[in-house]
């Protein structure tokens, strides 16, 4: 049914989506600035385009996978008026819902629907497959694409529209990211009253204070390990976009709006591409907490 | 050994703890001001003492489980000259590491030897015996007490001071209750961009936001069920503690600052005797998005 796939942007999660497709037997034509990161997908059996539009050209379906909203709406600006008849337009970015309306607009004006497919977890669980899909959009491209969210995801959670779901996804990285913010701090605070990292784990895996954070991130924290999983800068970006659309509803988010203070005070201090357990580094700017020297 | 336990102060988790010490066979002398929390545990097989002084005297092991730092203070500056000789005196209360320190120096001065046996969960599991001990003191005083610590819980662990593991305790709740407030924001989010509860908690589980909180305390959250489990009243004083100790040691912790002025936020506008859940009710002081009115 769907015959060639265009797909812009292929970073750590968008190439890890295209190779999926592409592994599955999809015609998939990929499109990205870095020569080294298209040159992944072919291994994986896609095809490199030479440009945008290259890739856009005759494709049922295209997909954007962009670092900021920014780009995403200034992509579907430019290529809406070259997308094939019937085309779908996904993004599977982490952007804002009022970017989300914007690009709806700037697609729907020549015709075609916009989805959200917001992707969860891990670039390496997303080679496999197994993440979650946080999907809004007009339902009969929704079902349309169905085939393509079954190769890429596990699981596809379903949501009123495309700006609900960009917006759940946010949700979910101010929450997650604020919980990394202040287990730093109950780290550091722990380490300060002479609880050894061991003891700290170990206990506070029998709290109320557990929790997928704690889990994943705090055993990097406790080995110094600041390699970017999700990194510092991106989670300031995702927490800033959804303080942002929730302050335009008026509401208030001020524990977060804390997080994400710390968070660019991270980037501040030079560690934007570290991973975002390295939020607390400003904490200890001297190292004896952590057990790290400044780096 | 142990022929006699004092426990002073029978409240929800002093009093299920002090019930289980008698179900299993101990000799349990309780004295509370609350002649209905000495009588739940008297059911239990516990004696009703008419005075803390009653409840110490001839007692080899003196438990403390009360509201306060500062009643705990109060209590064994009081009693301790009225200890046996060789009894240890041991609180379960949530407190904080300069208190343990004074009551240290209090016991100590008449040669007692004072122990930190912080607990985990809540007042259902501690009936159970089914809680997490977070335990810290002199090694013999806690070797001697492994039996009446294997009765309480299911897992003892085990820090290097009462300090430590009070200072523990109050970090296990800073974290979680912290992850509460966040979690509230997020939920607040989700709603005025129209997900429905039912879409936020079974989406959520599914990303990095996921934590204890979100699977305990989100579902009360979406059925508007305020019911106080953990007041909000009790996680802004233990969030308050944890932030004096690390303040005292020069450390920052913004985001649980931030965190604590939600919880007395909530505790002004009169739901401080409300589940700490009701934390979200500031977000939304009309009720709109929490689909509940202001009670």
């Amino acid at each position: 049914m769907v015959s060639k796939i265009g797909f812009i942007g292929a970073g750590n999660m968008g190439g890890a989506v295209a190779r999926r497709l592409a592994g599955g037997g999809h015609d998939v034509h990929v499109y990205d600035l870095s020569p080294a990161a298209v040159q992944s997908c072919e291994q994986a059996g896609a095809v490199a385009a030479g440009s945008a539009s290259a890739a856009v050209h005759d494709a049922d379906v295209v997909f954007t996978s962009l670092p900021m909203p920014e780009h995403v709406l200034a992509t579907w600006t430019r290529l809406a008026p070259e997308l094939a008849e019937g085309a779908i337009a996904v993004d599977v970015s982490t952007i804002d819902p009022g970017t989300v309306e914007l690009a709806t607009a700037a697609v729907g004006e020549h015709g075609h629907p916009f989805v959200t497919c917001a992707l969860g977890k891990t670039p390496a669980a997303a080679e496999r497959g197994e993440i979650p899909l946080f999907v809004g959009g007009p339902g009969d491209a929704v079902s349309a694409l169905r085939p393509l969210f079954e190769r890429i995801g596990e699981a596809t959670h379903r949501f009123e529209s495309a700006g609900a779901a960009a917006m759940f996804k946010l949700i979910s990285n101010l929450v997650g990211m604020t919980n990394v913010a202040v287990l730093a701090e109950g780290y550091v605070l722990a380490r300060a009253a002479g609880i050894t990292p061991e003891q700290f784990g170990a206990a506070l895996a029998d709290t109320g204070a557990a929790s997928f954070q704690s889990q994943v991130r705090l055993p990097w924290l406790m080995a110094g390990d600041y390699e970017a999983r999700f990194g510092v800068e991106l989670a300031a970006k995702d927490v800033r976009l959804a303080l942002d659309a929730g302050a335009r509803q008026g509401i208030p988010s001020p524990v977060a709006a804390q997080g994400l203070a710390q968070l660019l005070s991270a980037v501040a201090h030079g560690y934007g591409g570290q991973d975002a357990v390295a939020v607390a580094k400003v904490l200890d700017p001297d190292g004896k907490l952590l057990g790290t020297t400044d780096d």
